[in-house]
């Protein structure tokens, strides 16, 4: 759950008070996200636009330029005249929602248009903070905090999205505050003060509903902490004992973007909703002395995080955490030798506040080669007479990282790119649980549903789940791809024609549709490759790239369930689409209380055809976490992900 | 396939020459491997016993001494009286098999059995060499190679276990004879001479069936070689670049073959069979102030690897990498700085020529602290006013490693032990596919089952699997321990007492007899935690450690094909066994031409009780192998695993 008091951001962000011109030519690349000049740029030209009314920036980012002319852009390399430079704005005006697009090289507002459908944009840092002040000048709440003999000045209050349960109404922003308690610790997430939500309206910024249910202890303080580490006394253990050195510098080069290491180039940004996106991922071959494209756009579309507890304070915590909160909004600072390895080199972000502000978010995203100790491939070959071959070459690879703090959950995101062309994404979920507080101290007290473990005294952890589709607009060796599934079938051996009975071989199947690539990931046996059909290697093999998924985990709620409706794209792990640069968020434009009408599933109802297209591949992968006593008062971190390994995609092993 | 060549390990294996006295002191641990000097005790002793017979030594290693003593040993904290020190060899005299048991201190034979069921033990590489040479002095072979127009001092033959198809007949050890062509190049298995196959009976060491059935071109060595590396001519990238430097030396001890780190103590030793073996891993609760047992005994018990090949020369490939040829005689000199990283330390271990002369395997396990960058747990906390707290813990765990080479393919054994108290397991294949030759030089040339992919011109990778059993005896906290299942069940909601319409929920069921644990994974929300159903944690849950299984994959033959049957174990991806000594071999102490009568599937047909008893879990991970032209002339590692993680074990995050 994202929980903020973005007021403390102000004392390390660099605030930007130069009202810049009209200058975009300080970029080089067309995918580059916007400027430092170019954010000022746009809340000047909408402020200028509006300027009687109040208005508020929920995003502000690159409206990318149509595929045909960045990839003209790509094939020409890299001319002087690039496409033209937009931002998209999505804003709040007068209680409406408006997506305007600024035109920056003529200074000029190219479209501006209101959007009544459903759903909101991202909640802005500053209306949860405002909200999250508000219960500290209601009396009903602090006649509240008294009653249960807590102190207010060590209340902090958080908001939360609301969801949406079927709800006739429109255009009511809210969210419910609920509040924890410090009081001896700065793990307020473990001392929930459960039993009083708030419901804020946003754009009144006032409490509508307030509700004081029930009063269960605050857990206690002790224990809760997670900053002075103690070590076992028989320990000789030392943190700062162990280092990847790189005495030469690291092999990569970063111009501007654009990072070229060994075979591999591909451009990087940042995205305030999507965080990490990698752009025009490409690969040289040596044989064929070429870049080969294979990945032109990849990003986290969405996170789904739905908690299993019915109780009236947590069945709307069914989470959107880029599309309610903004995975690269809550993107936080990453620290030198402690998040990223020493030899790891640092990417600011930039993003805007609720008036427009651009704000920087120093070393949102690290780079580095990662050295494991681990094999890229060996052999030892003992068979030839006189001879003994010892053959080992060392894995090194790079990685593009970004850590996430969506309120109390913390999601580490590599992009891994490996000599053998492979792309590993490895999701990293830590951080603090999300717990409700209880009157229990003890297991067998519980007589009815709890809706999670007890992880200690009067603490609940909650069952939930955590879902991240991606958003993998693959294009293998050029952009016409087809999606392949090739089903591992068995064979009964007929006849007597062999000793043996039985056998598997490779039924391949060409999906034609998007259903037919609609795949809830289990024990079929099943390789998943995207394939250039128009291509082929020097013997005849499809040349592709393979999903290796890393978990098959599906959603476990009812179809009819309104958080399911809304995360009805976690419904298969893989999809399909053909490509459509308006097809960008699983969970639609809109998350924030939306009603699913606007995502992959409904897309996908038209059931479009997939086959030698321009196709985008979704992969969604999760996890049920049901807490332990492990995970408190700080989870150890759990990974999962998934690899896009090349499949006959060259000639040879490229790395020989 | 395992394919060896041991003259010329005698280059680098320390042969062993001193006859040793009856000396047994020098060990400390009773579940220590043998030492050199008890293998040469062991030597003299069964020797002097058959002075008048031919011995060959098939395996020797130490007969465990029975849990109870060891842990009464463990528990006086390490008394001068060990358990008695006793070896098993298992070995061939008058073509018969004879289970050994030799007991150490008073250097006599405690028992010898003779075994006439099905099966044979471990292919000595003495042998195999042997066999491999029969055909340089066999005409017909000499005129098959003429005839094709090869130089017969190019050629290099392999041997092949037979596996069993229904045949009745015993007493017959086989195996079969393949060739492969150098002429040009290293990578001898990219060179198939097919269509010529030997069947060699070991007793007599004689071809006692020759087919030369057809000709097919020899794939050309241009391409195969792996030895010289080429560089895209854009890299800047250096391979000795980048290091793992821990100035200050690393942190963990080795005390015999005990290693302390952080919180953890195991012993790990080296077995001819089985490889690595972890014992008695217990992990200090500073709470509780005192060691808690985990894992009593984990290994490699069975390397399962069937091909999917139905012509003449492929069919019986169905190869038990541990029961036929040993993991651990598999196993490889590891090179510094390479295999492992730069902080890795070694450990010899010790194998049994043939003739019962033990050989010294230098390095052929390592032990190394990893850091790869990645994060232990983390969390950036924003919410309190006036405060920024970012607190990082990065992952460092200690690696114990092994790489054994089955001929062609090298699989990469990691055992992880992490701080927060999981144990890792890693299994990575690499090295070199199988290849059938093959006339095609093109896909749209193949009109048949080709049984695999066309890699290269004429080089057919084979389509096969790898299943690896590991026995997994568990002791968490105590050795009467239970399997739980936590199913992971929707509910609905039935009246309006939610605006939810569902959730999930953990509903458990502890496994009575061994049935209820069978477990084919797959699409079910599942969750398995071996507890310790007799110690609850303060709030009262049960101490357990989860299985995080990491692939799901099983087996696609029919249960009927013979390769099948006596692969059986593999039916199931998850078996519990009630503890039993003897039932360590998942495919059967003599799984060469085994029938399937002593397998894991066998023993848990008698469905005997499991719960609250001293169980072994058994975890069997597989990956489907299509192979790719990456794959080509060398595979890149691709890694799977498991994770054994704490579950409850502790009263909360032990890394704090």
């Amino acid at each position: 759950m994202p929980l903020f008091f973005k007021i403390s951001l102000i004392i390390f962000f660099f605030f930007v008070s130069t009202s810049s011109s009209s200058s975009s030519s300080s970029y080089n690349h067309p995918l580059d996200c916007l400027t430092l000049s170019e954010l000022t740029q746009v809340k000047t030209i909408v402020n200028k636009s509006y300027f009687s009314l109040n208005v508020t920036f929920h995003y502000v980012g690159l409206n990318e330029p149509d595929k045909p002319s960045v990839l003209s852009w790509l094939s020409a390399n890299h001319p002087t005249k690039n496409p033209p430079r937009q931002a998209i704005v999505i804003a709040r005006i007068d209680q409406k929602t408006h997506e305007i697009i600024v035109d920056l090289s003529s200074d000029l507002i190219k479209s501006d248009r209101i959007y009544d459908g459903h759903g909101y944009p991202i909640l802005t840092f500053q209306e949860q903070n405002a909200a999250n002040e508000l219960p500290f000048a209601y009396p009903p709440f602090i006649s509240s905090i008294k009653k249960r003999g807590l102190k207010l000045q060590e209340v902090v209050c958080q908001s939360s999205a609301v969801g949406w349960f079927g709800e006739k109404m429109k255009n009511n922003r809210m969210v419910k505050v609920m509040c924890y308690y410090l009081d001896g610790t700065v793990n307020l997430y473990m001392r929930p003060i459960e039993g009083i939500t708030m419901t804020v309206v946003l754009d009144q910024m006032t409490i509508v509903r307030y509700l004081d249910r029930l009063i269960v202890p605050i857990p206690k303080a002790n224990g809760t902490d997670y900053l002075e580490p103690k070590h076992g006394s028989h320990s000789n253990f030392q943190q700062d004992g162990i280092k990847i050195v790189q005495p030469n510098g690291p092999s990569f080069t970063l111009d501007g973007n654009t990072v070229r290491w060994e075979d591999w180039k591909f451009h990087v940004d940042y995205d305030m909703r999507a965080g990490i996106i990698i752009s025009l991922a490409s690969i040289f071959d040596v044989d064929k002395g070429e870049f080969r494209s294979v990945l032109y756009r990849g990003f986290v579309s969405e996170v789904f995080v739905p908690y299993m507890d019915l109780t009236e304070d947590w069945y709307f915590r069914t989470y959107f955490d880029a599309g309610e909160y903004g995975f690269g909004l809550c993107a936080v600072e990453l620290q030198p030798s402690k998040d990223c390895p020493e030899n790891a080199k640092y990417i600011d972000g930039y993003f805007i506040y609720q008036d427009g502000t651009p704000g920087k978010m120093p070393n949102v995203i690290c780079i580095f080669e990662r050295y494991a100790g681990d094999v890229m491939w060996r052999h030892t070959e003992l068979a030839i007479p006189g001879k003994v071959i010892r053959k080992v070459r060392p894995e090194v690879s790079l990685v593009v990282r970004m850590v996430s703090t969506a309120g109390n959950y913390d999601y580490i995101t590599d992009y891994e790119f490996k000599q053998s062309g492979s792309i590993k994404v490895t999701v990293g979920l830590t951080g603090l649980l999300e717990v409700r507080g209880s009157i229990y101290t003890h297991n067998d007290q519980i007589k009815e549903e709890a809706y999670g473990t007890l992880i200690a005294e009067n603490t609940l952890g909650a069952y939930h789940d955590h879902f991240l589709t991606f958003h993998l607009d693959l294009d293998v060796d050029g952009h016409e791809n087809s999606f392949v599934k090739n089903n591992l079938k068995t064979s009964r051996v007929g006849n007597k024609s062999s000793p043996r009975k039985s056998y598997w071989t490779v039924v391949s199947e060409t999906a034609k549709m998007e259903s037919d690539a609609n795949i809830q990931l289990g024990s079929e046996a099943l390789e998943m490759v995207v394939v250039n059909p128009n291509k082929k290697t020097q013997v005849g093999n499809n040349i592709g790239y393979c999903l290796i998924p890393g978990s098959a985990t599906g959603p476990l709620l009812s179809d009819d369930d309104y958080p399911q409706i809304r995360g009805g794209f976690t419904k298969y792990n893989v999809w399909v689409t053909p490509y459509n640069k308006s097809e960008k968020w699983a969970g639609g434009l809109y998350t924030d209380q939306s009603q699913g009408d606007d995502t992959l599933a409904m897309w996908s109802l038209r059931d479009r055809e997939i086959e030698n297209k321009d196709i985008v591949l979704w992969y969604t992968l999760g996890v049920h976490h049901v807490p332990k006593q492990e995970d408190f008062p700080v989870m150890p971190t759990l990974s999962t992900g998934f690899e896009l390994r090349p499949a006959n995609f060259f000639q040879h092993n490229p790395v020989l």
